[in-house]
């Protein structure tokens, strides 16, 4: 199992966003997390493909894409263009979850599949093996800064299980309310692929991921 | 009439999103234009609070903030908080427009009202005094990049007769495919709030912010 810190740019100063995301690469973060946001599917509006667009001839980071988005499956060859990686889309923001799936693997990007805290981890079921990432929600997507659900871990447990038991070693992603403090929690719940924003980008950038990258090295 | 030249981030670097803005304003630029954009009223899901509310603290400029998203109404108070000193909503966009501009008006911030290019100008009539600003789109809301739909001058011509026809001195805003070689079309037709977006920010923005600034200011 590989693990990795995926640096959320929602909590970055976008006065100064190149510098801020420079300080993560350099110290390790392979990475780099964009919570993309419409307003529509949740109550903001983040930013969405200028912003990628812009990064990507300047980092050499995995450029890991969060669609909170309604019918993300009209954006997804937009995304490809703008530089996106990796893109995870909603179960919960799909008419059509597979099409939607489909069509990422089209354009040439790995496919992530993520649900919110209300949303029963058993719907994952049907999809593993099909999708290269899980994205477990542990807050309600919409904003930065807030405290982690501990319910949303035992999904993380849930699911790990469920994809030992099928001798798959998809990656797993937490998103929202993780620190220093409680990182571990999610890595002993078997994630894998730690998004961390404020953690990150509220201080100093470098520094924060230096301390985040020793707890998940020594993990290891 | 003041003329005014309000450079639109949606063209700039965000890698280096503060230098380039620092550039405009150093330049003699009064406003900063923001696109925002859901991917819902248009094709293309730009940026948002996050992006104004680092940029917010840093800078003296007007904070003109354009908002391409179905039903503005749902965000004024948060595009308030994120520091928007203007909030220009489209007519398209809104079920009840006057709800929307009297929503703005209570959060502080000056009103505008937007049209897209197949939106004929007689709509505009019933807010003639009403508003701060009225925006006339001269391309259709969703990219940067795009050349300015001529007929579109037309109906600056015409809002700027109906003004004068009331002793009415509003504002009229243009944005989409304007450069230094079509700004005095702009201005003779009855513009005086102009935005140009790969104008200043393709290249030098310094220069290109100057070079236009003399042209706007050359014309009073």
């Amino acid at each position: 199992m590989q693990y990795k810190l995926s640096p959320s740019i929602l909590s970055a100063d976008f006065y100064k966003l190149g510098e801020d995301i420079r300080q993560t690469e350099e110290n390790g973060a392979e990475y780099l997390h964009f919570d993309v946001m419409d307003g529509v599917f949740v109550p903001s509006i983040s930013f969405g493909m200028p912003v990628l667009a812009s990064i990507k001839p300047l980092v050499k980071q995995v450029m890991d894409t969060h669609l909170m988005i309604t019918e993300p499956i009209r954006y997804v060859e937009a995304f490809a263009k703008a530089g996106a990686d990796i893109l995870t889309i909603h179960y919960e923001a799909c008419e059509d979850v597979r099409a939607t799936l489909e069509k990422i693997r089209e354009c040439g990007m790995k496919t992530g599949l993520s649900i919110s805290p209300d949303t029963p981890v058993e719907v994952l079921r049907e999809f593993l093996g099909e999708v290269d990432m899980f994205l477990i929600m542990t807050v309600h997507p919409g904003f930065g800064g807030q405290k982690l659900i501990p319910e949303t871990l035992d999904k993380v447990r849930e699911l790990r299980g469920m994809l030992n038991e099928r001798g798959l070693e998809t990656d797993i992603q937490v998103d929202g309310g993780i620190y220093a403090s409680n990182i571990k929690d999610a890595l002993d719940a078997g994630a894998n692929v730690i998004v961390a924003g404020s953690a990150v980008f509220k201080g100093n950038p470098g520094e924060n991921t230096k301390e985040l990258m020793e707890i998940i090295k020594n993990y290891e």
